[in-house]
């Protein structure tokens, strides 16, 4: 079986930790001056590797394995966002060269091809996941004319400055890519609360999003009697309470929703509300439980419509994302090299945010890892894995890719 | 008895409305150029009823009958707020002109002594009921000194620049003034409601205003499994709850609360709320309910900390504004007027909005007189009376006032 070198595991993940390091915290931005940066060294390093590395013409780091296929292309992402932690994407990334690194040194498998990726912006300072969307083939030339940064900066623009303008884009070798890994950290609370160190992701979840306008009467909260106020606020909270109850019938342990804004119009202290909003989001790893949570308040807003004073309306929504399922093969592979080295200590989970996986998932069998993220927290500067879990992690994803890629040249 | 000439009382409220017209409404804010000469103009229709009328120095506009006390003093406000309706308090002093015009020419009532006042800034442009605070010798200086309006103008210097620097300021007599009436439109939907013509109110109710601060852990929408969650919108729409809960099992018909503003921190799709802060208001005629109230939230405030994940805490509040009683024998007076003249049309009610006879009654029995409220729309273009409510109340305020000077005379 390969072997991961912890030390060089971690001063790489340090070394990238430089860039744009602020305070604990990383500060990353997609095609930034210090992202190229960070880029350079990165695709060096897979160079050192022995794979052949490139910046590809949207800004993905592509260390390819000179070794014939079927290949496993273990990838995540190293931008982060505007106040970001050192691990996230960046976690994946050095595993991947690792683990390229470790099957190399390895007499059993540095015949197998082992690809590496670093997608550009999955976190969407420009376009969320254009990396890995482009190169899956996905449509992306509009985002590249149109996107702009908070700034304003073209994404167009961006790539120039990068020196990538002219550069072409790397794409999925069908023929090569079987099979795809993304280690990350698990960005919540529950590895850590259930004292386990690997989660196995069944699941990408689907997400909801949507606004709720409540419309009332504005009014005079002195002279108004409470009997004939049309209080969009009490609306809205009283609407809250119903949607509550609608979703936990539905939901299961891993069912999330969350207000997660509201405002009152006027929003003043001696103001009935004559309207409110509130911000809604809903993430399921189920796609009938999500049709039935989208019907559900659809029905509470029918109800409400036909008894209350006060009237409700969804007011605009993003495009719905569905979940995406882990292909069940390399879960099995996953689990095993899990059940080898932390017996006991692994458990299958949804990931409840989004990732690079769900894009290729759509064109390759894919599969995610998760190691503890301390306290549950991510997006943040605190964000932090402990030593033995970032370790512990590599070592089960290294022997899982040594199983996957036996089990693909078989 | 005295009588009232509707269209005089029309004429003048709708020349006054001329000052500072804006479509239906009206923008006449305190010592601003139009609200100046909406004053001299003022002052001259009293100086043509008779009366002694001066601009003062703070700018209330003081009619003084040239008779001897008792004298009934009648007023309200000219001033409006930023989007302000015709009537508001321009109604209660145009009333006071015609009823000192009305009593002046009737025999039975020709030698009784009504002084008329505008009180300056009641809307608080610059500070709230500058004018029946400094007619009742209440402390302005350090209001005069800082206030300021919106544009950051000093009352001092808009004060100056009115030609107002050097001017005494007018005084409550006590010897003199022995009642006060303010007649105001309702301001609210309760008479219309009730298909009356005529408020006598009975109390000014009390007022409390605070902000409840909630603080739980911000985290990943996505990640953070509802379970462990601590959720600071959700506990503040839990809070509610159990707020309106508790305070309508001490509430009667009156009283009213309203949750004006709400915030979540950060406020975003994706972010479990980690704080959120609502503002509170609540009001009622009764010192006592006040308590109650503000005992059950302390109450509840206590319980919720005690047993749930998020915290919540006053995060500060303003001054309380205890209610204030209208005098009973004036009340009386108001009562019969209203029977003899609108039989069965008039009802006893608290007002929920604040006047300057709350200020005035801490000095002087006080009494107020409302007519209602097209739609309960007040504070706004649109607002509006029916003619035919704006001349009973004129009617039954001046014969009202006869018999309140009578009764003082006697």
């Amino acid at each position: 079986m390969p072997k991961i070198d912890p030390e060089r595991l971690l001063n790489d993940l340090r070394h990238l930790r430089s860039f744009g390091a602020t305070g604990p915290g990383v500060v990353r931005l997609s095609l930034s001056a210090v992202d190229m940066d960070a880029r350079r060294w990165l695709a060096g390093r897979m160079t050192e590797a022995g794979l052949d590395a490139s910046i590809d013409g949207v800004g993905t780091v592509f260390g390819r394995s000179r070794n014939a296929g079927p290949a496993l292309l273990i990838g995540s992402h190293t931008d982060t966002q505007p106040t970001g932690g050192w691990l996230d994407g960046a976690l994946g990334v050095i595993y991947g060269l690792e683990i390229a690194r470790a099957l190399g040194e390895c007499e059993e498998t540095r015949e197998f091809a082992v690809d590496v990726a670093s997608w550009i912006d999955e976190e969407g300072t420009f376009s969320g996941f254009l990396g890995s969307r482009s190169f899956t083939g996905e449509p992306v030339d509009e985002a590249i004319r149109n996107a702009r940064n908070r700034d304003g900066l073209l994404l167009a623009d961006a790539l120039g400055h990068a020196g990538l303008a002219a550069t072409p884009r790397v794409l999925i070798d069908r023929a090569r890519h079987k099979a795809y890994l993304e280690p990350h950290i698990e960005q919540g609370g529950r590895l850590e609360a259930h004292g386990k160190s690997i989660g196995v992701v069944t699941t990408i979840v689907g997400i909801r999003e949507l606004r709720l306008r409540f419309t009332g009467q504005r009014n005079h909260a002195g002279t108004t009697p409470m009997s004939i106020r049309r209080d969009a606020g009490a609306a809205l909270v009283a609407f809250i309470a119903r949607m509550d109850e609608a979703f936990r019938q539905l939901a299961d342990a891993d069912t999330v929703w969350t207000v997660g804004r509201i405002e009152l119009d006027p929003g003043s202290f001696s103001v009935v509300p004559g309207a409110a909003e509130l911000h809604l989001q809903f993430r399921d790893a189920s796609a009938e439980r999500l049709r039935a949570m989208e019907s559900a308040l659809a029905g509470l807003v029918r109800d409400f419509n036909a008894r209350e004073k006060v009237s409700v309306a969804i007011a605009g929504s993003e495009p719905p994302e569905e979940p995406v399922t882990m292909d069940a093969a390399l879960q099995t592979h996953l689990a095993h090299a899990a059940q080898a080295l932390a017996p006991g200590a692994w458990e299958p989970m949804p990931s409840g945010a989004s990732h690079d996986a769900q894009v290729l998932a759509h064109h390759v069998p894919a599969c995610m890892l998760f190691v503890p993220s301390i306290g549950g927290v991510s997006h943040d500067f605190i964000e932090d894995t402990a030593d033995a879990h970032i370790v512990l992690g590599c070592q089960v994803a290294a022997r899982a890719a040594a199983e996957i890629l036996r089990s693909l040249r078989a």
